[in-house]
């Protein structure tokens, strides 16, 4: 890999790498904002903190969109011309293409517009979810799709792309609806009957047993940083905290996770903390000497989060991992019980059951609720599906793909955020994330032979290693797709991450 | 007091409002950025968290400095000629002047090398002090220095101004040597000779007792908070947290005051709590409508100062205070010793003594420290003290001023950060601050006839009310001259400060 940088050869380069590392360290303090707002901030400076951070964002968009940009930008693709076209500065060059043209696309009221529905929708939605009450929602959700289907068709001109696929190509570059009907096909014709089929197996079995609290919040978190130990989440250049939804942000060389805890239960707070070191683990990897620059940026969300799952789902609800992890609850908690046994939390860390919220589904059940938002989201922006039908599709939908049927909207069409916050095309990213992460995963332990052992030992360097090569250091060098091409030997395949569902849940049958 | 805004009249004026609003919320980002970087960022993210400072620093000079402020303020001067020259909008152009001249007053390769010299003698100082060793200082303070003479003589051309008071008027705007060449040689001629009458009075009775610990940090915390809530501090727009060097800062609506913790002694801690909490409410008290505006931004150290040292020295340590807080600390440690008394905490909290470090200086012996580093640096900035006798000049004062000459430079001129980072003209303000704070205090006994049973009630709402209205909520309106005379009725008075000295420590011989 080589990571010259010649930034200096080109004035029109140099120029345009200056103001994408002065946009990238504004990033950056948002990020820290980001982080004390949900952490750390009196609320009642909420209103000051809003400004500071509507301020830091328009500067940023600012010096993307600046008239030298795209003259510079010209210049440098025609002074790159005799370059090798797999030199960083090339990838570099094509990054910042892809920032300014996302920049630009868009006219600067359009996007204003769009940031004011969403912000009026989101608050909106809290009272409309807390009040089960879908039809006071509909005018202020009309308007945020209105307002997506115009960036859509600002950015399908633009990118010559369908209206749908550049929202998609934001969330993940190179996702195309093509993709993913023949993906999301294949689990919508297959995942149900699987389900069954678990669900059933596991009824055969013993039922996992939750462990009596009550767990010490101050326990949990020195557990919690055990493990993350173990995955080498350095502490000397991160956090753990709470807040109320857990995220992964920060800063470069900053990476602070959050979780919050329940003295009735460890278990979901741990995972969950297992999934943000996930992410932190590949933004902390990224390359460091491209770290102010596009192309020294973590990919899409579908790779970040294969990142997460593979560090959650592959690694950490896995036998093996649990073996290491035992004897440290054991430790934190006592074992005066017959819950504290690997083979009882592997049952606990493995249950798959048919249930109305995604945030709370199981990795077998999960695709179906994407599936289900992806194909309604697409009938919403087409016109297809009128905003008012959304609740009895969201049903039907539901009881076609799980075979159950909210009792109210609450539990159905208003549990999540993302399209009140505008975020259309988000949904497929978990899902792909999935797929990747068993990809990801499988290709490890083929290069990795002793791999399985390493883990329950607690020896996660090895794979931490390979992530690092593989993915977290290649940073934006490739495309998605080429990394899991090169990491895995094959473009993204649904059937590694469905024989992994096959060999987890009804593999000891 | 008449705020209404007249924003839209003049585009010049409102393209300048608009301009330093944002200069004024990149600045409360730094605050926060700041104040992460004190108490809760990870070591190893120092170098990240300095380009993220660094950036939004120049961002902030580049606002100021753009030539568009120029022809700006021009036009908006000519359209103020009509207006009322006393009313806020006026006085915000007037502030706005301020900024831009100190900005564009020196080259920007001057203030890059000034910068780059701190940060470098920053770095030197730490280790010359703790190795005592002066002359390994010597070359960074003197390019430090030069780079401080040069920022002076830029100022002094385009202020017409002495280049010294180039200096002070950075730090308290109208701070001149006029000013303060008399009252410091009232002080240097009266306080020798006071210090010694104190120190033999305090002598010939009790010697205050310091109870024992260990006082747990939760406990001194909760204890803290409850004082902080007294004087009005708002919870719900700040914070208290842990930092090595005590401080006050955050951002506009989000005030953050910080401390330290010894399980030995809780009495430090607290007074460094209730200073900063002076500091806090001249903040937090700021007019609201004018919070992102020059004119609504608090004045310079002197005021500041002087609102951290009227609620800690004025009313804080006072024998009323001491009554009301009494039954706290009791509650708080147990009270089971016959140190837990009102008169033996006034006598700790009135001890004077002769020290060699400023910073531990009780409030009789500290302005001597003051002068003796005023008259140095005035001596070192015009080259009547070579840099290298700067020690043997530092010892020849504190014999001259306290009667003690320090053992080692560690507790002679190596003890501040001021000028290795570059703050000559900063010094003078603590006791600017210090007088400000007796004649602002007696203002409001005045004023208040009921005060002293007030406090020693709890009652502290009618002091934050004087203070608001006649500091806090007055901004940058009026300059800290017209501000102290309109207050006080008097110009700034050594006197008052004087006879509270005496009052306080010999009135009760």
């Amino acid at each position: 890999m080589s990571e010259q940088q010649t930034v200096s050869v080109n004035p029109a380069y140099g120029a345009l790498t200056d103001r994408f590392r002065r946009a990238s360290l504004i990033g950056d303090a948002l990020g820290i904002l980001d982080w004390d707002q949900a952490t750390t901030m009196p609320e009642g400076s909420a209103d000051g903190r809003a400004e500071q951070i509507a301020t830091l964002r328009v500067m940023r968009h600012e010096l993307l969109v600046d008239p030298s940009v795209a003259d510079n930008l010209l210049a440098a693709q025609e002074a790159f011309q005799d370059n090798d076209p797999d030199s960083w500065d090339a990838a570099n060059l094509r990054e910042m293409w892809r920032s300014y043209a996302y920049a630009a696309a868009v006219p600067g009221d359009l996007v204003e517009a769009a940031a004011r529905a969403n912000a009026v929708c989101e608050i909106k939605w809290r009272s409309a979810r807390a009040e089960n009450d879908f039809a006071s929602l509909v005018p202020a959700l009309q308007t945020v799709i209105d307002c997506v289907g115009e960036i859509a068709t600002a950015r399908s001109e633009a990118f010559s792309l369908d209206p749908y696929d550049a929202l998609l190509d934001e969330f993940e570059a190179g996702t195309r609806i093509s993709l993913l009907e023949p993906l999301f096909g294949t689990l919508a014709r297959d995942l149900p009957g699987f389900v069954e089929e678990v669900i059933a197996h596991q009824a055969s079995g013993p039922a996992p047993v939750l462990p009596d609290g009550p767990f010490l919040v101050a326990t949990q978190r020195a557990l919690a940083t055990q493990l993350m130990d173990a995955l080498g989440f350095d502490f000397g250049a991160g956090r753990l905290d709470i807040s109320h939804h857990p995220f992964c942000g920060g800063a470069a060389g900053d990476v602070r996770i959050t979780t919050r805890y329940s003295e009735d239960d460890f278990t979901e707070s741990l995972m969950g903390v297992l999934h943000e070191t996930g992410h932190a683990l590949y933004e902390a990897g990224l390359p460091e000497l491209w770290r102010y620059q596009p192309v020294g940026k973590a990919l899409g969300m579908a790779i970040h989060e294969s990142q997460s799952l593979l560090i959650e789902m592959q690694v950490s609800r896995s036998r093996t991992f649990l073996e290491f992890a035992m004897p440290h609850m054991q430790a934190a908690f006592g074992s005066d019980s017959p819950a504290w046994d690997v083979e009882n939390f592997y049952r606990l860390y493995t249950r798959v059951e048919r249930g109305f919220i995604r945030v709370d589904a199981d990795e077998v059940t999960y695709p179906l609720h994407v599936v289900l938002r992806y194909r309604l989201e697409r009938a919403l922006l087409s016109g297809n599906l009128p905003l008012k039908d959304l609740p009895g599709a969201w049903n039907d939908g539901m009881h076609d793909l799980l075979g159950i049927t909210p009792p109210d909207d609450r539990l159905g069409c208003l549990q999540d955020v993302h399209w009140p916050s505008g975020a259309f095309g988000y949904f497929p990213t978990y899902t792909l994330g999935a797929m990747a992460a068993a990809q990801l995963y499988g290709a490890a332990q083929r290069d990795l032979p002793s791999l399985s052992e390493d883990i329950s030992k607690g020896r996660l360097s090895p794979l931490i290693g390979w992530l690092r090569t593989h993915v977290h250091g290649q940073g934006s060098f490739r495309s998605a797709e080429d990394l899991l091409a090169a990491a895995t030997g094959e473009p993204l395949n649904p059937q590694v991450f469905l024989d992994h569902l096959k060999h987890r849940y009804l593999g000891d049958a």
